[in-house]
């Protein structure tokens, strides 16, 4: 039987700021990427969100961004690869602190906002990320945008790669993401959206808007947590797999 | 031989704010106490720092401190102790991933200003630190002044702990160092200073302001590193100590 | 005809973070507290505000908080009286430029949770934040709460003083609020705010959870934001005072 | 007799982390950009340096950054021209009410580090800068490079605009500063600098590196305080000025 992981972004609130509802996501997906504290998250966050997704089961991974809580980690900063590779392993150890403090274990590495999104493009950004990840643990596994410079530098620097789509975004032909704010750019109908997802996982292909399928292999889908309507995509999705068959499941297997 | 570890805090300039002479001071002591970019210190120090303390061959610690970059944390800040072991927690990890980075690897734990204030005093801290030490790793050694209930939670916590005494400040009949302000609270001469660090090291005793003998094992003795003649009180500290036959020795192997 | 302001506390966003519905509660009340980005909001969020203010024609204060955007502003931070005059005045200087970017005007100075907690209490704190309103500006209203020492600071520093009560708050026989987690501390029936707010406006009396009569003047009602059922709760209590003839004007006439 | 001004900039200490010799610098310039709390400074730090500047008779500006104290503000960041506008405001505002708690008064404006050289360059820039300082106060004088999009913006937002040259940076044949790194872009012997910077007084003309005059209106020089050297080549060029019949003062007579 078919088997995928189902992934989101959790933790990002901070303090009285809540962001998301977590709660409701960790019933659903299987892997959550945990914010570090940098764009989004604070150690009792961090703790809390850890300890719910032990609970339930949710394999977990570090979520680092840009130090950019005001701007949530989506302004593309200006660091140097060298910079961004310390910021990063900081970040990841963080996590390990404070996963092992809720009794779970970082399992995966997957990057934030403008950071992932720069080194989605940019191979030296790319492979300062995987370079950081595998310092600081060589088991954790980089799940990465399928067909980008992400999953390139995974592969580079050694490290297990798991590749992912995006449920609710538009591809372009050559299987990029079409900007926000272009038309298609993002989906907003679980029922399409959920569709759509079971056809990329079943002919295991990115599809453009076109209709055009780009052959990958596809380890993982991430749904969005902090937009309009995340829980009943997510739901969904899920359902809409289940129903085919596909079975969901961590790309790693949860720790304890 | 008899022989004792040299520890001062290190690492907490930030971005181009510089604090202390890290470079000399890595040349004189055994041990160095990081800051984790939470009082002090941000991942670009803290791989520099890590980095140097690695081929200078000294032990390196986990120094974290309150989230208060501009008060130095040396505000007592009102955290629970549940909020302080997960701030506590954080900062460790982070130290641990950028001292790998560096290919060094952290020994120890010793807490900063107002938080190890705070710690001296109150067994509820204390043992939040202790715990926040263990679950990240329970092989770091517990750095705590001597007599305090820092030290009872080190042992509490299973942890190994080091007792430190502190070159350059006065102590009261009961141990307890005299408030900064009072009289005698702060030594300033480099010859006073040393010669009172090797008569304690020779007695296994604090020596109280008025001669009083307060025995207790003592494994470590805390130079600062940001006050003015730090570096030169440091190094009379070491002279004194080898000329009398004391080696100085980290009290754990530095990595690698 | 009598008349009385409504006022709540506004623009504590911070940049992706949302807190309370602001565009709804300045349809309602007459004065707002902006957040001058310390605890809570930003440049944007404060300009945002403000213009929005401005249309609505409710008038608008600066809302000096802690810098502590993690606890917004609700940790009691350990800052002297004289740090705390410092911090509010930068704060309201930095209000009143982005007040007067969209084009509207500063008219009253109320600080915000833990600060204004202490102050309430602490003569020394309350008179630091009434001297930096007076010395930013003699002619900004203070917005005090009734029968505390920040009531008695602004009165000393010779500013015009507005007294406030809480909508939803339960007070004890000599006046003070019941700490929160107390029985009665916080009430959440719309109706029975409404109900109590009016009683206590007509009788130009603070009703304490006992029944007892606490004669003072009020000059405005303070509705929270950013509780559930805060819109509710403010629409009501307007609505009831509108029925019995008490019309809702700002204590200071807002600019423009 | 002639006269000019001489600035630098100073109050970027942040708590106990030093930044320059303020005291010495403010013994020697006529105006004084002080640090706003966002890529350095902070409430103690702006009061006090308002304070010193106002009892040795030195005026005093606001000197806006970018929000990047790790960064210092000299990181490029994304922000766009209206964010800009609403950061510098909320800088600006702050500034006047901290001078204003010392006694002293703001009276002009100048942008700090990448956000300076940003807006040399951008128009849209510059000209948002131009229009912040105008909706805070009018009567602002606007100290902006000679020759570059901060001159021009300030004319057209009708501001006062004071030109400065440097006294310590190398210029290229079109009266751009040469990029750090660069051989001869930043001088280091005072006596040197002195000697240019009287050369471009009396020839009013920046004087690049090849010896071409440019001629161009000189207010100000701008001699750097957190160099090393700092206080030597501006005392150096203080004397050298005064030694030529060129009087030291402020371009706009300091408040009070």
């Amino acid at each position: 039987m078919r088997s995928i992981d189902l992934n989101c972004d959790c933790g990002e609130s901070y303090g009285a700021y809540v962001m998301g509802d977590d709660a409701a996501m960790l019933e659903i997906v299987t892997s959550a990427n945990v914010a570090c504290g940098f764009h989004g998250g604070d150690p009792e966050v961090m703790a809390r969100t850890f300890g719910l997704a032990k609970k339930k089961g949710v394999a977990v991974g570090a979520h680092p961004g840009f130090p950019d809580l005001w701007g949530f980690g989506r302004r593309r900063l200006p660091f140097s690869a060298a910079e961004i590779e310390r910021l990063v392993a900081y970040q990841i150890g963080a996590a390990q602190a404070l996963a092992a403090y809720a009794g779970h274990k970082i399992t995966h590495v997957k990057p934030h906002g403008a950071l992932s999104n720069i080194a989605a493009e940019e191979r030296e950004i790319a492979e300062a990320i995987a370079r950081a990840t595998r310092i600081v643990d060589p088991q954790l596994v980089f799940l990465a945008i399928a067909g980008t410079e992400l999953e390139r530098a995974g592969a580079t620097a050694d490290l297990a790669v798991a590749r992912e789509i995006f449920a609710d975004r538009g591809y372009s032909d050559d299987g990029q993401l079409l900007p926000r704010g272009q038309d298609g750019a993002v989906l907003h109908d679980p029922q399409v959206i959920a569709k759509r997802v079971l056809d990329m996982v079943e002919e295991s292909a990115v599809i453009a808007t076109s209709g055009k399928r780009l052959p990958t292999q596809i380890d993982s889908i991430c749904v969005h947590g902090d937009t309009p309507g995340a829980v009943a995509i997510a739901a969904m999705v899920r359902k809409e797999l289940a129903a085919a068959g596909v079975s969901l499941r961590a790309f790693v297997k949860p720790a304890g």
